[in-house]
């Protein structure tokens, strides 16, 4: 797949959480904030996580909603061998095109498994959608594939961010997203106004706010993200400006 | 709101987490797995979570797909007093209706803060869309609200979670979600046959495998899902005699 992306233009990416376990509570998703930090190194941007169910036509109508809207899109969860995994015949019918037995990924499972436990259920991780490309699978060989600009990777997230590590030099980020935070013992509610100005001086940046409170005092950190170095530093300095002139103290908190 | 919701009737949730500091990597969500929970304990199932930025457009678009399509949704984040808070604005435009300044709300607020520290970024916390329904926030005291049969929730999961609590006892679930989990060491690939012939054996079950392993073990944890406690518990012998079959040892790991 060749992506033409030019420098500046946002690069952006939507990731699909497959899985029962999530929605029912057994499991914690692991998945979104490895791919969102990981993605941002590279100047893209994850701007939508979606968890669904094991369930084949939300899984397709995710994949097309996600593929026309986004750059890249990730799913994550259902490629084993069992009944409940049915990711890979769901981005085929998503794609329309047929589910096929690829040789390459047959051989690895072949070399992989002793010639007894080879069933029917493993081999079934070597069904992909035709004119798919696989994704190495160093931790347990079963791969995950790529169709135009899906990713289609395993739910256990160490096996998942081995997987990531071997293909992302093949993702086309645009610029990269650079941030500073800093925090303060300044409240949320009386900092907001300025924080609005600071905003409304620097459309191009995305400036947030999170509150905390520790040891019974409240604060807040104030997140500033773009593209530009030289903006985010004159913004930042701008702020800690307003919380001193607030009677706080700016802490960097990430540097 | 009253809703209309029979004993047997599957009543579906979504939830839709708003924040860019989820998407970055900044902070790992924690209110999903909470939801996923606790709704499920209510008899009410949780089918989709969505994670989206603190735009406007986006909102608007997620909370109009998801109260169509689920009995109840669940948003979180964007409620507090600085610019980048802007769900209840956004809720209000999805709804077709005015954001309007609550008095009840306000007058919580007036009684929260000293004079000093009354100002308008706060007091912006009491605007809510017209003829909306305030939930108590016993924390910080600034509300939720709901509109028809979307709740309107903070971010903060300790907040977020004590409001929870306060207005659980008017959702309307359905059947209770039960549930059963038996783990071994008999690997996914050796036993997925016969784990897709209890699953056809149990249509209205769910059966789902999820692959751990252990010490340089492989092994499965089997969960068992449903509203008829008799057939799970059917269905989990059945399990226990498919594992031993295999040569391993069941264990019940939920009891």
């Amino acid at each position: 797949m060749t992506r033409e992306i030019s420098e500046t233009k946002t690069v952006t990416a939507c990731l699909i959480v497959i899985g029962n376990e999530i929605l029912s509570g057994r499991t914690r998703d692991a998945n979104l904030q490895f791919l969102a930090e990981n993605l941002n190194a590279l100047g893209i941007r994850l701007m939508e996580g979606r968890i669904i169910p094991d369930v084949e036509d939300t899984i397709i109508a995710a994949v097309n909603d996600a593929r026309a809207r986004f750059d890249y899109v990730f799913t994550t969860g259902g490629i084993g061998p069992t009944h409940d995994d049915i990711t890979a015949a769901a981005v085929a019918r998503a794609f329309g095109r047929r589910l096929i037995r690829h040789p390459a990924a047959e051989a690895l499972l072949l070399a992989h498994y002793r010639p007894e436990d080879v069933t029917p259920e493993r081999m079934k991780m070597a069904d992909v959608p035709e004119d798919a490309v696989l994704l190495d699978n160093p931790v347990s060989r079963a791969p995950g594939f790529q169709v135009d600009n899906v990713f289609v990777l395993p739910g256990v997230p160490r096996i998942m961010q081995a997987m990531f590590d071997l293909f992302k030099h093949r993702l086309a980020g645009g610029a990269a997203m650079l941030s500073r935070s800093i925090a303060s013992y300044t409240p949320e509610g009386e900092i907001a106004a300025r924080l609005a100005d600071l905003q409304g001086a620097y459309p191009a940046l995305e400036i947030g706010s999170y509150p905390f409170s520790r040891d019974g005092r409240h604060g807040a950190t104030i997140v500033i993200r773009g593209t530009d170095q030289a903006d985010i530093a004159q913004a930042a300095d701008a702020l800690r400006a307003i919380i001193r002139g607030l009677g706080g103290e700016p802490q960097d908190v990430d540097l």
